[in-house]
């Protein structure tokens, strides 16, 4: 921890043990996707639940406890609503193939399994896949179902990004003045000096770890200052996010490389609200959420002082962030309207600077960049991608006229984990949708 | 507190005191309803708002910023959704009367105000009145607006109530069974041999004080119990709702006397949610909610092992709370469907014993009686009653064909504060709406 008021560490390591530790199984070999169903472990039934099947706030991180947390995120912490507002849903047609769960892809230690085998590999909770906007494939595993909201993690910063780029588009925000401009408290920071664009692109230089595997990572002080986690006893850090912000300092220079580091995107939704005087849900709300017909309310996690985690806090239902990627896909048009400008998506789909983003060395991701908050692949099928950790996704791919959001609860907190069997999982699908 | 392991008394008494206190104002002369707005204070406004005008879980109880917190609970604490469903929403007509501010009101004490004023004398947050199924009226001040679920308080055990009849007259539960048959880890606490009729109607004898005024009154421990404030260090008390209950001692008899405890409503929560094999939530979402044609989502205050706190958790909007009023009126049939037996709702309605309901001494209730958790005027216009703590009602005038749903955030959290003037305030509207 770098923290300047140091945690009583011997508390912390017990805690982050607590945290992190898989149950009955070593953490090289976790239950299965079958194994670890939570219904077949019986988490969280009875009235109440038997004390080893209860989730709640201490355990709620811990596989395979997660497989039922990540579909009841708002049972465990403090939330607030996204509302899909008082407008009809819009239609997603449905046409479903039988021809996809055979499906055989070549994954990337080049083995084979069909389409349905990757979904087990990966922890699925939950998949839907628009093709030309019709729901060609939906399932759902575990505690999700289609109504349920799924911790989207990381994907949250995609939307984070995007509205963003619309409040620079309209000229409200300028992404060339420094961050200190909009939040003066954060002047002495390591993020005071960067630039808002430098931000939106994570080229910040700024000394914080996102290793899970790592106890000393910042990561985990920052989750405890926004309350997503227990703190230990005596513990001295910060007590919500933006007291945390004000804390990090610089490590490298700015707008040399891509790093990716959480603390960005919340950087910019605090700058977000600054700019347009909306918070990161009122505006997540009226321009993006209430326009797309959702079927369901979305909901974000909050610290203590009401702060939306816009780094990581947004749960939705799965068909309900489709129609957000068919959105994005559409050039912004979705449900009878212009939600987001083309230009603003033309901005993301050109992406960034694939040099700058291969120094962060990401060994599944060649060629990529990072832009707005979304990952650009810059392959022929123009693809570009929302990812959270555990395996969360929504990828879109222009050419094959294909949306794929996905909802899961991988055991291992990385996305190493997941792309070497979903990345030519989706490739596979795109191919085969477009009858190659 | 009457537990076996007693809290530290010095930290509870700091922490009550922080709990209970009004901020900058005498207890005895709280902000008026106007100056309270949270608007008018500041709540919550600004990235991140200023310290002093933060309202988090340590402070949400204290007026003024229950103004605030009472529109945001599911912002404070950890809450499950109760769905309202696919369905379509039911159709609610509005024909908004005007001379309904002006109508002269003699309340308790003797004096008039309008019908407007009686609204800011008692903090009233909202409230909508439906005539004939119509609604004539809508208003909305503070932090309340016509989507946005408030806390219905003790409005909660009328729904618990109302699906236990259900349950009996299903013959899934029976009512002349002790609780400990359903719930056999009840059976050394007070409710053990008592039955579940005895619980349905509070006669129950038991030691359990729901005095706010008290800082030793149980009802300090419930609530941190069910983690609906903050616990003190060095708390042994209980740490869930149905740890609490398996404590709670007896004191008197049982059948003797109403008696009202919200523990009652937890118990029958437990024993309804055993006899069903469902939870109170998805009972409440299938039985009731997911029928009437909601606006939106409700949700209830979860426990620490995910328990709903059936005995004061519901949080929704003014207009579903409406619908359900809507639905008793009729006899149970709303929404082109017979969603409670008419049965259910004649026994609501014929009350229990008033002698045994007069003993409790409720000045402003002379006459009335509780039964299946609902509170009975036995008055010529067969009046019946869902109510909770400050200000918190769904009143039904059956003769008038009268429904009123209003929230509330009085600072004084007893209903002795309201009913002087909202009783008078309710029976005026209905004589004035009959054309008297």
């Amino acid at each position: 921890m770098k923290s300047s008021k140091p945690l009583c560490r011997a508390s912390l390591g017990l805690l982050l043990g607590s945290l992190l530790a898989t149950q009955g199984v070593s953490a090289a070999q976790p239950l299965d996707a079958r194994a670890s169903d939570p219904a077949a472990l019986g988490l969280m039934q009875g009235f109440p639940p038997a004390a080893e099947q209860q989730v709640n706030f201490r355990n709620y991180l811990q596989f395979p406890r997660t497989r039922w947390s990540f579909s009841h995120i708002r049972e465990l912490v403090p939330t607030v609503a996204v509302a899909r507002g008082s407008v009809q849903v819009s239609a997603l047609p449905r046409e479903l193939r039988t021809d996809i769960d055979g499906l055989s892809i070549q994954v990337a230690d080049g083995s084979s399994m069909t389409w349905e085998q990757s979904l087990a590999a990966n922890y699925t909770d939950g998949i839907v896949v628009l093709h030309r906007g019709r729901i060609v494939y939906e399932r759902y595993f575990g505690a999700l179902q289609a109504e349920r909201p799924h911790t989207a993690f990381s994907i949250t910063k995609s939307f984070v990004g995007t509205l963003a780029a619309m409040l620079v588009e309209e000229g409200v925000l300028d992404d060339r003045a420094q961050v200190s401009h909009y939040v003066p408290e954060l002047k002495t920071s390591a993020f005071g000096n960067a630039t808002v664009r430098q931000v939106m692109d994570m080229t910040t230089g700024i000394r914080y770890s996102e290793n899970y595997a790592d106890p000393k990572a910042e990561v985990w002080e920052y989750g405890m200052a926004g309350h997503l986690m227990p703190r230990p006893a005596g513990y001295q850090g910060a007590t919500s996010f933006y007291g945390f912000l004000q804390k990090v300092r610089p490590e490298g220079e700015h707008g040399q490389a891509f790093a990716y580091k959480t603390v960005n995107s919340d950087v910019l939704g605090w700058v977000v609200q600054r700019a347009s005087g909306q918070s990161f849900t009122a505006l997540l709300q009226e321009r993006i959420w209430g326009k797309l017909g959702a079927e369901q309310d979305a909901y974000l996690m909050v610290d203590e002082v009401g702060t939306a985690f816009a780094g990581g806090g947004l749960n939705s239902s799965l068909r309900d962030m489709a129609r957000f990627g068919e959105m994005m896909r559409n050039d912004g048009r979705f449900n009878g309207q212009q939600i987001v400008s083309s230009a603003v998506i033309a901005d993301i789909r050109r992406g960034a600077d694939p040099a700058l983003f291969a120094k962060a060395g990401y060994k599944t991701l060649p060629g990529w960049s990072y832009r707005n908050m979304w990952w650009v692949a810059h392959d022929d099928h123009g693809v570009f991608a929302a990812r959270g950790i555990y395996g969360q996704a929504l990828y879109i791919d222009p050419k094959a006229e294909m949306v794929i959001a996905r909802f899961a609860s991988n055991p291992i907190a990385a996305n190493g984990a997941n792309d070497p069997v979903s990345l030519p999982a989706y490739a596979a699908l795109a191919r085969h949708l477009m009858g190659q």
